[in-house]
C-alpha cells in the first residue's frame, strides 16, 4: 500500500496548488488591469439538488460572482483572500486550527469579521471555490470520535513520520483527530467497519471482543459523526474495501446519524467523499422494537415532526428500508435506544443482535 | 512502583468486600429474625457542608435509615440490594456499564425502576453506603476526555494485563476510559500535569510540543471533566507527585470547570479523592483580559448571575485569586476564551502565555 502514502501527500500538494492557483488568478487580473473577480457555485437552497447517481446532495448550475468592482463585494473578497492565505500558512506549516481559532487569528492580521458566523461562511466559500474540505486546510472541529481495531496506520504528522502503530494498542480507543485522519493505512485483518452512535456501546463492543469475533474496526461516532470521521469512514471503505455497518438509537435522530454517514448533508453539497453511499444502517430499527420486544419510550411531538420530514427527504428514498421503518415508527409511536438490549443481559446485543444483523445484511448484498 | 499495581487490585478487592459486607448484613438480619435495615449519611442539602481541611464538600452527621419494616422503604431497599448485586457481577466479571445500561439491565431481572432518575439515585445510595464511586463498580459515564504525554502505563483490563504503553504513542491522544483509569503508572519524565478545557487547544499543545518543552502530561477535559477524569488527575497528583495546572475559558463556566477539579462538587459530597485540592487555576483570568488586551464578548445576564453565585460559594473562599477575578470580571463586564490568544498568532498561547503562567505559579508556592 505504498501508493497510499503518496496519495495522502499528493492530496496535500493538490490542496496547496488550489490555493496558489486562486492567488495567481488575483495577481493576473491585477496585472491585466481588471478588477479581481471569482466565480463559484451558489450554495443557496434552490441550487442544492440530490444526485441519485452520486447518492449525495450536489450544487446545481447556478454560479455567484464576487467582484472587487462591486463595493459590497470588496469586504468578502478580501476576507476570502485572507482565509486562503491563512489556510496556506496552516497547510504548509502543518499546523492545525479550528473555526474558532481562525476567527480570532484574523485579528492578528487586522482582518475584520463581524462574528464567527461570518468567518465560518468565508471558510465555506473557500471550500466551494477549491472543492477541498476545511479539514484539508487543517481547520478541524472541536468534536472528536474514536477508533479501535486491528489496523496498522502510518502517521504522516511532524515528529511521527514513519511511525506505525496498531489501533488496538489502547483498549479505550484512540481519538480520531488530525493525526489519525492524515495517516496512511498499512495493513488490517478486519473485513468490516462497525460505526456506533454512542461511546458507551463502543466500549462494550471492545470489552466483548467484537473486533476479533467479527473482524471489525470499531468507530465511536460520539453522536452525529464529525465531518473528518465521515471522510475517514469513506477512506476505510474505499482504500481497504471494507463494508460499513452503522448502529444507532432507534429514533429519528439515530436514523439521521446513519443517513448523514451514508448520504452526507446539504451543508456539504459543495464537497465530495465525505459520505459512504454503500454503508448500511443495521439498526436499531422500529421493526426491531417489535421483533425483540425492546423497552421503549413514546415518540414525542418533535420526534413525529422529524419523522415526517425524513419521509420527504430525498436521501430517504434510496433504500426501501427507510420508508418502511419511518412508517412503522409512526404507527407504533415508540422509540428505543441501543442500551435497551441490556434488558436481555449486557452481552445480548453482541451475542445475538449483532450477528443476526450482519447476517441479514450479507443476504441482502 | 510495583506497589501501585497492588494498590489498584487491592482497591478492587475492597470494593468487592464492601458489597459482600452489605449482603452479609442483610442475611444476618434475616437470620436474627429482624427486618433488614441500612443506615447511611443523608444527602439532603442541609447535610452537605464544605470542609476547609479536606477542601471539598462532605456529608454531615445526619443519617437516614432504610428499613424493610417500613412498607414505603421496601421498594428502594430491594432496588439497592439489586444494584449491589449487579455491581458485584460487573466488578467480578470485569465488565463495564453505564447509568443508562443499569436502568435497562434491571428489566432483565424484573426489577422495576420508574425511570432512569430513580436508578441513578439508587446507584448514588450505593456510593453513599460503601464510600466507593460508581466507577469503582465499573459504571461509567458516556463522556470521555483524553490524555497525551510521556507516561508509561500498565493496563490491568482483561486481555491487556502486563502490557505497557506510552501515552505519546498516538499524537491525537488516547481516550480516558475504563482501561486508562484502571491502569498502573509505571514511569514518566513529566514534572507537571496541564488540564485543558478544550480539545482544540489540547491538539494545539501537542503540535507545539508542550509535553516536551514543559515536561507535561496534557489532559483534554472536554468541557466539565467527567468524574473518572477528575479522579485520574488526583491519582497523577498523589501517586506521581505532579503539580496540576488548569487552563479554561475566561468566563464563569470555565472558572467552575477548574473549581470542580480542585474542590469537587456538592453532588459528590459522599465521596473522597475525586478532587485535587492543590491543583491551580492558571487562567484565563479576567486580569489576563486586561493585561493581554484580549478580544472579548460582553457578559450576559446569565454570566453575571452565575458570577454572583460563585462569589458566595464556599469553594471560592479558599484562595484570594477567585474573589479578585470574580470582582474584576463583574467590573469589566467581559469574558473571553482560550482561543482569543490567537489574535497574537497561533503559537502565542504556548510561547508566551503558558510559560508566564507556569512561572507565576512557581513563585507563589
Amino acid at each position: 500500500m505504498a501508493q497510499k502514502k503518496v496519495k495522502i501527500l499528493e492530496r496535500k500538494q493538490e490542496v496547496l496548488r488550489s490555493l496558489k492557483s486562486f492567488g495567481t488568478q488575483i495577481y493576473n487580473q491585477l496585472d491585466q488591469g481588471v478588477f479581481p473577480t471569482v466565480k463559484m457555485p451558489s450554495r443557496s437552497t434552490e441550487n442544492i439538488n440530490y444526485d441519485p447517481v452520486l447518492r449525495q446532495f450536489i450544487l446545481g448550475e447556478k454560479n455567484v460572482d464576487r467582484s472587487t468592482r462591486n463595493i459590497r463585494h470588496i469586504k468578502p473578497f478580501t476576507q476570502l483572500a485572507w482565509v486562503a492565505m491563512f489556510s496556506n500558512e496552516l497547510t504548509s506549516q502543518r499546523k492545525t486550527s479550528t473555526l474558532r481559532d481562525v476567527y480570532y487569528s484574523a485579528q492578528a492580521y487586522e482582518m475584520t469579521f463581524a462574528d464567527q458566523q461570518e468567518s465560518n461562511n468565508i471558510i465555506t466559500d473557500l471550500e466551494t471555490l477549491t472543492g477541498f474540505a476545511r479539514e484539508d486546510f487543517n481547520i478541524f472541529p472541536e468534536e472528536r470520535s474514536a477508533i479501535f481495531g486491528d489496523l496498522d496506520i502510518g502517521y504522516t504528522v511532524p515528529g511521527y513520520e514513519g511511525k506505525t502503530v496498531n489501533l488496538t494498542s489502547h483498549p479505550d480507543g484512540v481519538l480520531i483527530g488530525p493525526a489519525v485522519t492524515s495517516a496512511e493505512f498499512i495493513k488490517t485483518t478486519a473485513d468490516k467497519v462497525i460505526a456506533i452512535e454512542k461511546g458507551a456501546l463502543f466500549t462494550r463492543f471492545i470489552e466483548e471482543n467484537v473486533h476479533n469475533k467479527h473482524k471489525a474496526l470499531l468507530i465511536s461516532c460520539g453522536g452525529q459523526a464529525p465531518r473528518q470521521t465521515r471522510s475517514f469512514i469513506r477512506r476505510l471503505h474505499d482504500e481497504l474495501g471494507l463494508p460499513v455497518f452503522i448502529l444507532t438509537d432507534g429514533d429519528p435522530w439515530g436514523m439521521h446519524i446513519a443517513q448523514v454517514i451514508i448520504s452526507g448533508s446539504a451543508n456539504a453539497a459543495h464537497l465530495r467523499d465525505l459520505n459512504t453511499p454503500d454503508a448500511v444502517w443495521s439498526g436499531v430499527w422500529a421493526s426491531d422494537i417489535v421483533e425483540y420486544k425492546l423497552p421503549t419510550d413514546p415518540l414525542d411531538e418533535v420526534d413525529i415532526k422529524r419523522l415526517n420530514e425524513l419521509a420527504r427527504d430525498p436521501r430517504y428514498q434510496n433504500d426501501p428500508i427507510w420508508q418502511r421503518e419511518i412508517k412503522l415508527a409512526l404507527k407504533i409511536k415508540r422509540k428505543t435506544e441501543l442500551e435497551a438490549f441490556s434488558r436481555y443481559g449486557l452481552t445480548y446485543i453482541v451475542d445475538e443482535y449483532l450477528p443476526t444483523k450482519l447476517e441479514a445484511a450479507k443476504g441482502k448484498k
